[in-house]
């Protein structure tokens, strides 16, 4: 089944100032999370890879950037009156967290099957957290209704200019610390990070080309551009929960069409190969999503040129230990363990 | 058994100054890692837990600095002639992956049994690997005779001046970035880095209590420290593999006397959780040598006070995702993952 959403957006720009205030606004709040690089990977790909590492964010993911953004320009009056969200995912952790810095309330709406981790999390916060049974009720309904009794704000995963706004600082950040760019590569859910980095972009690195990166099952912003306008997708099996969107959002799909060169797409398993090449050689904890990037690479999904400088957006790192393991065992890479290291127990060689 | 060994060591100063040379000879060659912190772990601990993250150092771990050191201390024709040393661990790579900066061959003796990729790792850095029956050959005589017939230099792990004075520079870069400890605490194998650190830490912040991590099983420097003398136990069962030792050092052990407030031990379990906090809140993956201070800390082996700076090593990375995994699944930990996360299929809500 494919939707095709032809309603015409209501455009709203989100312009490089946008994104300036953007970083102001996230001064001494968001951590400049470094630039890792690693020569295995530069010899495997052929450039020189410089990643992003938006698992060390606060919240665990880029998400953080553009919630605070939002949060922070409401009008003191509005931003008093708290703020609701949707999400059974980083955005809700970012909203939750954002909102305490704030010390405003926030109401996030979850599904009843959401991982206890992701609910305790949020909690954890300080955030309520209200359930909805995700086959019989809309969470964007129940979201509606949250907000209208609470007065709160409708805080969106990422189509809006706040959102859009913040999530481009971090390729901001990334271009004035790794310097100009060649390609720039970022995964594709709702579209937030990919159109707020290519708005940076286009001020900071124009020659840079943007790629977008997609699960194979998912990729609903690669056949709309294909089509010229935004496509409607089954919500796709991937383990890459944070790219499961199922239509490119309103306002970001006009800022990827404009910037974006192209779509490419990666399997699961490679998702998996790239999050045990972070974990290995880089000996960080990426989630799979935010791993989609390093895939395109490492895959050959997506080529580059001989020692071209390629910036790549790690965009977020929780996954849980035993979710780890689960995704390692499950992949179709080596089940087989390697064989226990077993203490060196002989005699003294001291 | 409890070996005792009696005989007098041949004291070689280590001073700061030493340190300090080692500094000079890393510029621009170690990375000065950073110092990550974590609200959620300050929150469990009671204080301000400074974590100096070695995971991420060249070849995976701080053995590179003292490795580079005592290469770079050769004079030029021995140091032409190469290195042999002997290690089926972190050492080994370090040795290694120093070496072919000097561009001077290297000679890694490492058991025959050692895991194939610790083999294949130490390879890529250009070693020449020979290998050693571990139950019927003493690896200090292979590479003594190694070291001979090359004419090479023997690069011993931890006991020597150029390898403490390296190892000392983790805890100068720690004080200066994170400034004065109330309590400092390293895992102890061999003790070069327990030892060399707290040469730097007596010279920068005096007043820092000084505390060693062993694994319960293998707590020969504890047992030193109890008996005044060096203590030998049987090669220890425990998962942390950099924390093998069997006996304390020469050299170290002097020093870790004179500056070591005291020795605690962890449980194998309780690294595995300690790993597992790392990999989840800090998103860095720590090997369990690394997560031993940690886990002292997480676990309540090692108390602090409220509100005191707490400078602690995570000293390595090298753990393979398939290893990760297996250590999840075997620490008593909950066995049973959690209920897979499956990709949320149903209607479309957006």
């Amino acid at each position: 089944m494919a939707l095709s959403a032809t309603q015409s957006p209501k455009l709203v720009e989100v312009t490089f100032g946008d994104v300036e205030e953007a970083i102001g606004r996230l001064e001494g709040v968001a951590h400049r999370t470094p630039v890792l690089t690693s020569r295995t990977l530069d010899g495997l790909v052929g450039g020189i890879v410089l990643l992003k590492a938006e698992n060390l964010q606060r919240g665990g993911a880029f998400k953080f950037r553009g919630a605070y953004n939002k949060i922070n320009s409401l009008p003191a009056d509005q931003r008093a009156r708290g703020v609701v969200a949707y999400s059974s995912g980083n955005h809700a952790q970012a909203v939750a967290l954002a909102a305490r810095l704030h010390e405003v309330p926030a109401v996030i709406v979850m599904p009843t099957d959401a991982p206890a981790s992701k609910v305790e999390a949020t909690r954890g916060y300080g955030a309520e957290v209200v359930t909805y049974d995700r086959y019989t009720e809309d969470r964007v309904a129940v979201g509606e209704r949250l907000a209208g009794e609470r007065g709160g704000t409708l805080v969106p995963p990422y189509d809006d200019p706040k959102i859009i706004a913040g999530q481009g600082t971090v390729g901001v950040e990334l271009i004035e610390d790794a310097g100009p760019l060649d390609l720039l590569v970022a995964p594709v859910g709702g579209g937030g990070l990919i159109s707020g980095c290519s708005t940076a972009a286009a001020a900071l690195s124009p020659r840079a080309r943007i790629v977008g990166v997609e699960p194979e099952a998912g990729d609903d912003t690669r056949r709309s551009l294909e089509a010229g306008h935004r496509v409607g997708i089954e919500v796709p099996r991937t383990i890459a929960d944070g790219l499961q969107g199922d239509i490119p959002g309103r306002l970001t799909f006009p800022i990827v069409q404009r910037l974006v060169e192209r779509i490419v797409t990666v399997t699961d398993a490679q998702i998996v190969d790239a999050m045990v090449f972070l974990h290995e050689r880089l000996k960080v904890v990426v989630e799979p999503s935010g791993a989609a990037g390093v895939a395109a690479l490492l895959s050959g999904a997506l080529k580059c040129e001989p020692q071209s400088r390629i910036g790549v957006i790690l965009s977020g790192g929780n996954v849980g230990a035993n979710r780890f393991a689960e995704l390692i065992a499950n992949s179709g890479r080596t089940v087989a363990l390697s064989a226990p290291q077993t203490p060196k127990v002989g005699k003294v060689t001291r």
